[in-house]
């Protein structure tokens, strides 16, 4: 009689991460856009006002591309511990990890959206995709950490469901890095494969 | 016994995307403070001070003109994912369009109070007015791919109860646009116009 | 049959309210840290560091103050709430309002945090115990809107305890209206008439 | 039959006021990247940018130690709360203290993160780390008011459960108390002491 609630207690400490999870991502996609705003008060004409609205359109790119994907994080997160029925600290490290990142997305998004028409471009979109690669690789950690042994996963996962999720976390952080490379050459490139790879991942999944 | 806790799983995946809406809905509702303040440190008397807090109305117009309309559309959200049993990629990017857009309500609120009072007054509230059109799009794009197929919307739905959110949905749409409409010819009739939106909202639904 | 879920339903959508409710006072507490730091680079020395640190006592104060009335106002909030089943349109307006209030609470502390120590003193603490004379007319406003019928309120409800919010709402507003108009004659009575209100809340209560 | 339900109350009042401490904790660990970023547009040059980005080190040292550090203070938190059954108000008021420091580590981490590199160094990390034994001060309160009386914790608690949590507030508390005495001494040995520490807890824990 004692295994049972303490099954159900494993699966409420689970589920207890996730939504703390959950809102760490919530809370740093709303915060993407606590910056964006018209700062000179010199626009005090009505084409002044939207010239200044329409020149930035460089933060606006940045704000839905970093909204996209940490959306996509988020259901991959999701995705992930759908098959966890318990942590461990190696989890858990692996976990918080994610988050210092994710929580941390608003800067690179900013960094994007002030450079991107600037000498800096390169630097800027480098910066940005090589981020986005440290999340894939700290995904990539969080799921290795709970597929490691079979005793962290619940009962009914089979194997080519282990299998699937292992395919789907390499072909993020493979993305991601080809991503980041192309950067390297040419950033308005790399930015055209991030919006091409969020089609394929609707399309497709 | 196989389906049943299938469906379980379906309304709890619904509920988790509702979820986090809500938290983008409420984070975002709590966000508009956030530049609100007294900036120059220049009103040393108690007189300074008074007026610099009467002269800033204009944001607090733009304060509770936007936390009425985020409210409003967080209860239209919710009678929304009331009628649904499940989702798909369809409804997901659709659902994460109008929170891209939620979440960034405190740029033209801004941008609204910032200029409300200057020769750039026609511009702010038609910008405004124009990113509450793209709102009531993203919605009647949201409930456009709930309402497709019959299958993801709860069992017991009735017609009339479908037909009575699409009028709804509609209505959103033409009054925000008739609001839009009316900015570009005079801003002022415009917000008035939204105020009395509202009341008919609460005195009529 | 159709009763028993109905009664759920309805518990489900007031759970709803509050849980929102519940986020907002959440965040608007954890926001008003938002601003709070040692803006100058200039105090390069240890010395100058610490004296920095020191001299912005008035804004530890202010935000020590708003942080005990938001977490009381929040304990307020939930008791309300525990002895409503349903809600209707007023409710939500009044509680709508209350939010409103709630989520711009870091305003006026931050006015009061600035100029504590200027000579704006008596303005900054005559707005600040005049919002929350403001907050309290909406908590009395949101009880009135719930008690007016006892169709809202749950089934074993007793007169006394509704008896008793009234007094508790009532004291509340009776309190904050006598602050205010200390304020008024002298700011410092005022804030000290704050702290001991809040030793008289928690020692009786 | 009036008994039972009233253990269930109890338990949904503990969690609520659990659930509302999470929220702080979360959106605390959120806000904490708000206003990292790269200042100043004069970086027009890829090699510009890529300096300022690696020149702000700091910042990034002090947001991660905050981020791990609040995200133990969240699991010992956590753990605390596991063995409540109910709450008085005495453990409310002292958990209110603990989420009103909580709520403002963004402060001493700016600090730290500004004044890093600066001749304020030593007051950074004195000031930083006596923060963090203001916290342990009152996770040991939070413990105090708890394990005062047994009446408060969960039935099926131990002796040596208490007094294990005992342990852990007291070990906690001699950790930071002594990594600030030695940030009195040599701040850089402090902060190495930190990072020691939560390899440590994350060993042995």
């Amino acid at each position: 009689m004692k295994s049972a609630p303490s099954e159900i207690q494993l699966q409420k400490e689970t589920l207890r991460i996730e939504t703390f999870s959950d809102g760490v991502f919530c809370i740093a996609v709303t915060l993407l856009s606590i910056e964006i705003g018209v700062e000179t008060k010199d626009n005090i004409t009505n084409e002044g006002l939207t010239k200044s609205l329409l020149a930035q359109w460089p933060i606006y790119l940045a704000y839905i591309t970093s909204f996209v994907n940490v959306l996509l994080a988020w259901i991959g997160h999701h995705s992930l511990f759908k098959l966890l029925r318990k942590t461990n600290n190696f989890v858990i490290v692996a976990n918080g990890l994610l988050l210092m990142l994710i929580a941390l997305v608003p800067f690179p998004t900013k960094t994007l959206g002030t450079f991107l028409l600037s000498g800096a471009l390169k630097t800027a979109v480098v910066f940005y995709t090589a981020y986005f690669v440290l999340i894939s690789l700290a995904f990539r950690l969080l799921w290795y950490a709970a597929a490691r042994s079979k005793g962290l996963l619940i009962h009914d996962v089979t194997d080519s469901k282990i299998l699937q999720m292992t395919r789907n976390e390499n072909i993020g952080l493979i993305c991601n890095g080809f991503i980041f490379c192309v950067a390297l050459v040419n950033p308005w490139i790399a930015l055209s494969l991030s919006f091409a790879m969020w089609i394929y991942w609707f399309v497709f999944t």
